[in-house]
């Protein structure tokens, strides 16, 4: 076995590391904090994005493509969401090379190509689309303005790790705008939901919808909705936010309607967004010591056909017959692969799929073949059954939704069990210590106190869930008087 | 109407920009040189881009993603590839911004953020990649490497026009890496062929596809294959290009593989690249004095239905056999919309529909209903028809190929005529000031003498087109022999 994975017990981090670049999602580069997405790590991006994207149009929206760069003068127009990214801007600042002419082949920056307005490269898209949409909204009839962008955006990050903060990553942002406070809200809320199924429903993944306090909100929004997914660690990791802007970009681009009563009003707002670090933690909550664990339904392949001969003439007749399963399985919409490559044995193959996550692995042998029956492995539990190969197409659909099932039922059993309450702060500490998950705790509602408990325990409020409980109790750092409990945990 | 359109005979240029304009494509922005892509727009763009994709991954090839960024010492290692694009490249200097002291509110580029190394905003991802590929690349085994991105770039343009020339655009970019030169030039050909099939088949463009002169060569390929168009106003434009790159990356980031003979040898490459230029080639190839003329297979709505009705009543009756047609339209894949919008009368809605280019629209009567009848008109030929109900779906189908049909033969045919042999200078010149198109002349290869043809015609070489008839002759500017004709042209 060329590679190796460290053990989530050794080195959750290392673990972690080793499934990315080991399971060939993606590499670090020659480019700061950016990394390469490879073909296979790829390929189950394209899959999340077309899942999305379906979710985005049959809710109304259409797609549309802005600039990658904003004029420093329209970055500082919304003052709290200048502030918030300011510090980890990529700024352009010239527009041109020149030969050096003190070393052959060298280029330099041409001093005079200076631009007269720097350009920053686009960390969220706010500012440069409302800036447009002051063009585009006059009068009621241009709303709602539903509008979705797959873009690269940057933020400089000084502590960077694959998929899960990288100085450039790919995402979608949806910006709307809107006639009432309302309507926006309900939009605010649907697409937060449009998320939650998707992590669910597609990734596996259990996810708790809430709302953030207000220090954790996006810079410039009124109220930023989340889903917070649990990794394996026990850390929380923040998977999708929905915010409600009020009309905060609408007065700082000016951008007004004409409403049915002919006046002019401010418009309301909404921007939402998921990143390519969804792959991080799906990485992280399902992998396990033998590689990557993908879910069916967004997995590239959901299944693998590795042969198993001796000689040409057994390969061919193999061949021949993986080729019709092939066949079969395609017309039944499953996205197969047949590993017939020569230069690697079937038990190093069975490794590079296992690390691989494919959901269903077949191996397909001429004493099999001749007893009409296939063996058939499945990844999540690493069962083995033998299969008859009559009405195995069904038999493989089948399968496939019950790991997706069962991906997600593990998931929220683990996320369920590491839901914890704690009434004081020593149990609050040591839960934190021991079990990890969220723990559920009375806090004052202020933000001196959330400051005070991030940088004694290291944990933040993950989300104020949507339709929590209410429950008089005392904060477990003040004592003083709570209306309910919020959700607390270490996250990345 | 509110949207008057220049006509093409009064002022091609305008008549292009209101076409993207107020056609809904794409507008400026507040960026200098970019342009934001309507979501009519990015809707044509999504069904070139799928269609496309599609072609790429049955010839076998995997999307990947790589940094936006490339660090100047990369930028630089092809030398010819740098100096090629120095000029026109946006430069990141710095990573943070800063309040401005002295203005509340404004905020400054941090000095202390400078970056030691600057990073250039990718005009092109080879140096990125194959700097990536060097890791990649070890054996005969790992070849052909075949890989396809689709991304942002930015070359700094001084004079941009919407789609055909902008500061940034979207394209895709091919990088594949082989084991010996024959299947890499086999490579670079088979995609100029994907290409013009592409622009062909269904952007119902035809295209001419030849070779660059070395002057007109990708700054750090061996041969440039390209595929090249004739717009209306008898100018040529570059659809696309396909480019044998030979060894210079593999041997300016030192990528070797290890043969079958168990050698070093530097690795063969070649790239490719289309861009949302071709929907500026799209909008001059078809479009007419009312609009838009867009090709059914990429359409983004291919049939329109239009009611016409007085009062609530009628249009109940009309939008429920809307929605029974939208139905059987959807379900036989045909991309349709249904207007029933009342802020807007059926004139204004038809001469919308026309600005948009959507090939066929329905006219919605109570009268047809009642007779069992529908209006229909084509959007190439403005030709109106009334046509029972009963097996309409069958006729738009029709109708549909033979509009996407009939748009290649009637391209075809201009550019057929716009071919055009001269044998002198002066016939030359004469051709190209009052008729346009491409002219066949010899030349006596030399890049001198092109580059003194360029500035006193301003007309360059298109392309040598590829199984060019071999023919003696003698050079319109300097007599010298010549061994075959090329095509002139001036070009987008």
């Amino acid at each position: 076995m060329s590679k190796e994975i460290t053990a989530r017990s050794e080195d959750y981090s290392q673990w972690y590391n080793d499934l990315v670049i080991k399971g060939s999602l993606a590499d670090y580069s020659a480019v700061r904090g950016c990394m390469v997405i490879k073909p296979y790590g790829f390929a189950l991006w394209e899959n999340m994005r077309d899942a999305l994207d379906k979710m985005f149009k049959e809710t109304g929206h259409q797609n549309a493509y802005f600039p990658l760069f904003v004029p420093k003068s329209l970055f500082e127009a919304e003052e709290k969401n200048a502030e918030g990214f300011a510090k980890e801007c990529a700024v352009v600042t010239h527009y041109r090379l020149k030969a050096d002419p003190d070393h052959k082949g060298k280029l330099l920056v041409d001093p005079e190509s200076k631009l007269e307005e720097e350009l920053v490269v686009r960390p969220t898209s706010e500012a440069i689309i409302w800036s447009t949409y002051k063009d585009w909204i006059q009068s009621y009839r241009d709303l709602p303005l539903l509008i979705n962008q797959w873009a690269n955006v940057v933020r400089w990050e000084m502590r960077t790790r694959l998929f899960l903060r990288t100085t450039e990553f790919l995402w979608q942002e949806g910006h709307t705008a809107h006639a009432t406070e309302e309507e926006a809200i309900a939009e605010t809320k649907k697409m937060l939901e449009v998320y939650a199924t998707f992590a669910e429903e597609f990734m596996a993944l259990p996810v708790i919808r809430g709302v953030k306090t207000e220090s954790e909100r996006f810079a410039g929004a009124v109220d930023t909705y989340c889903i917070e997914a649990l990794m394996q660690d026990g850390k929380a990791l923040q998977a999708g936010t929905s915010h409600f802007l009020g009309q905060n970009f609408a007065k700082a681009f000016d951008v007004k309607f004409l409403n049915k009563e002919n006046k002019q009003e401010y418009v309301w707002a909404t921007s939402w967004g998921v990143s390519t670090r969804l792959i991080g933690a799906l990485v992280m909550a399902h992998g396990d010591d033998k590689g990557l664990v993908l879910p069916p339904r967004i997995a590239p392949f959901q299944v693998v056909i590795v042969p198993i001969y001796k000689g040409e003439e057994s390969k061919a007749v193999i061949d021949a017959k993986a080729q019709e399963m092939m066949k079969e399985l395609q017309a039944a919409g499953i996205r197969v692969k047949y590993d017939d490559n020569d230069n690697a044995r079937p038990g190093w193959k069975f490794a590079e799929y296992e690390m691989k996550g494919i959901p269903l692995r077949l191996a397909m042998g001429l004493r099999d073949m001749e007893n009409k029956v296939i063996e058939l492995a499945r990844r999540d539990t690493s069962e083995k059954q033998v299969l008859p190969m009559e009405g195995l197409t069904e038999k493989i659909k089948t399968l496939l939704e019950e790991i997706q099932a069962s991906l997600y039922n593990k998931a929220a059993a683990y996320r369920e069990e590491h839901i914890t309450k704690a009434d004081s702060w020593d149990e609050f500490i040591q839960l934190l210590d021991e079990k990890g998950g969220f723990v559920s705790a009375h806090w004052d509602g202020t933000a001196d106190t959330e400051e005070v408990i991030k940088e004694k325990a290291k944990a933040t409020i993950r989300c104020i869930p949507l339709h929590n409980e209410k429950e008089e109790g005392q904060c477990i750092l003040t004592g003083k008087p709570s209306a309910q409990r919020v959700l607390f945990a270490r996250a990345y």
